[in-house]
């Protein structure tokens, strides 16, 4: 508490979302309210985070004060789904989940083959995006039900992936082994000038025993053999990527990431692979905002040292070491070996006020935070009472 | 945080135990060991407190530097019971809870049987603490498995209890509905010179549809018409008392507590009828420690506006703020509208980390009471450091 009027801290509120039950932009708002009762006079900055997977987008949107919009793309199966992309404040940068057009969960368990599931729909939310004029786009790529590396997303933005009769191929990746071209004479030239920044936490390479097949296949339905077949069809890909397209692709870490959408992205567009939270960070400003606070709080459902979970809290604990500012975290629950916690956290709160079942916790979340925070300002307050 | 040094603070903690998990001692340890992260050079008294039930003889003991003794007495039955009592660190006053000797507990469900069980292990204990030389007794009479008005108690000390051949009543309030007369010739003398504090937090009279009897019998196993047996056994009773030793007691409120144990008292001896926790409060000398404070912390297994759960914390609170101290309270966990809690208390937190079962929450809460108060300690620290 050292750089501002003690009686008027400043707030930084920079929470991930509660797994459902809130967004983080609803966990600023409890956070402050509870505070509001024992600073009501303090500055509350709301800097609502994401990881660069599920909310990335209303994070960033809310964040910078964007808009979300929604749109019907082509679903994995080629069915239509109700997508959705946010363009951030500054009107230029656009954000895309690609589970939203193209995950894993828009397709029924009995119906999941990773053989013909398509990034399609991923590919006409970029398009989406450019048509705002966006000179930046974040893209968040966790959560897919594809194997096809990016070719629908291509396809989507005019590139023509063609086998030996000349033919376009049909969707997903099974089809890539028969790929025999690639014709990139219509592909979008928007695409060419935007700077793409791919929300990827993992480091596969495309093929091989670690590859997208491999590790992430039977998940979205392969079966071993299919995993054999798709694995041979991404070579084949990365091969004829290598020979027309002159980038080589197959062993960048992460472009296994999403069935291979990352390296569809480093082959189709000026892509860069990145970390997802580091991502958020930059567009939401966190350095900025975090270097004025007094005090920074943020939170996620859950906290874990032991787990992925937690990993947003411990980035913007990290940051605001960085900046030299407390850091408290408000956790909807505690993983196992909490007391690891305080290696990063000031000091942390679980929310939960009762032995109840997981449906009346979430359902509390909001009036949990709220409680929490009130007792937590509360606290902070007397000790900066009458000195 | 106002007398004290800043870095060195006083904390006064003044928790109930956690039933069913840790005493009163324990939580106060577990808090000091949070609160010493945040602040190693802090002082730290340890005031365990109770409610005049349950817990309220360890309390004692501990929070006086007392000793706890333990004697074979008869129990509710007649069968001989372990049961113990404590001498505070004055050596001058000795600490009963009825329960130990009488209580409901010792007897097991299908035994259960008011006509006949007796209070005479609590006047065991009563001569027990004698026996050291005390000039005060502290006795809860809660959970008792008895319904004789105290005359087990009353024989334990001396007095005869006659029927009309002159021969001594069995046991058990059934009995007294033949009491023609009472001999108290033979009562120890010691016990018209000793302070009795009867932690008693029922307004109950001894007899009539508000009585022992009728309230309390049917969870000691009265079925109605033993209820309407022992009702008249007990005015019986009292007419005799008001006729050999001059008390009016049956419509003294609070005689009805304990199964009229409260009604035995005041007709044997100088007992005062009061609030179990204000008893604990005296003789803990809890207000003088919370006049030298800078935070008072206390707490319960659970804190529930709506109940009668968190008693003792309330309590502790309304004590603090008698003493302008700031007052925070560490729970096992909340009952529903926790909100109102913030009327009671600065702040208040729940230790529970995650869902859980109630084993799993008893078994963790020396863990989970120091993390809470580790976080509470270093939130404080935030707010005094740099300043």
């Amino acid at each position: 508490m050292t750089r501002n009027n003690p009686g008027r801290p400043v707030f930084v509120l920079a929470p991930d979302s509660f797994k459902e039950s809130l967004s983080a932009r609803e966990v600023c708002a409890a956070m402050e309210a509870g505070l509001r009762d024992a600073f009501p006079e303090a500055t509350y900055v709301h800097v609502p985070m994401a990881d660069g997977g599920e909310g990335t987008t209303q994070s960033v949107v809310d964040a910078t004060g964007g808009t979300l919009h929604h749109r019907t793309v082509t679903g994995p199966l080629g069915e239509p789904v109700e997508a959705f992309y946010g363009i951030a404040g500054d009107g230029r940068t656009g954000v895309i989940e690609m589970a939203s057009a193209s995950g894993l969960e828009l397709v029924p368990p009995d119906r999941r083959d990773p053989r013909v599931t398509t990034t399609y729909g991923t590919g006409e939310l970029v398009r989406a995006c450019l048509d705002h004029g966006v000179d930046t786009l974040i893209l968040g790529i966790g959560g897919s039900a594809t194997n096809d590396a990016g070719a629908g997303f291509a396809a989507a933005l005019g590139a023509r992936l063609l086998d030996a009769d000349g033919a376009e191929l049909p969707p997903g990746g099974a089809a890539l082994a028969r790929l025999a071209s690639i014709d990139t004479s219509g592909l979008d030239p928007r695409l060419a000038k935007v700077r793409i920044d791919v929300a990827c936490d993992v480091a596969n390479p495309l093929c091989g025993p670690s590859g997208a097949s491999a590790i992430y296949g039977p998940q979205k339905g392969a079966t071993p053999p299919v995993v054999v077949e798709l694995d041979a069809a991404l070579a084949h890909f990365a091969a004829v990527v290598a020979r027309d397209l002159g980038r080589e692709i197959a062993e960048v870490p992460g472009t296994g990431a999403a069935g291979g959408l990352g390296a569809g992205l480093l082959a189709f567009s000026p892509a860069t692979l990145r970390s997802g939270f580091e991502i958020v960070v930059e567009h939401t400003r966190l350095h900025e905002r975090v270097a004025g606070a007094d005090v920074v709080l943020t939170g996620e459902g859950r906290l874990d040292t032991q787990t992925r979970f937690g990993k947003t809290p411990f980035g913007v604990a990290t940051v605001a070491r960085e900046h030299g500012k407390p850091v408290i975290a408000i956790a909807g629950s505690l993983g196992a070996h909490a007391d690891e916690l305080f290696d990063q956290f000031d000091a942390f709160f679980p929310v939960i006020g009762r032995l109840c079942g997981l449906p009346e916790a979430l359902a509390d979340a909001t009036t949990n935070i709220e409680r929490t925070c009130r007792s937590v300002g509360r606290v902070l307050a007397l000790g900066m009472l009458e000195r």
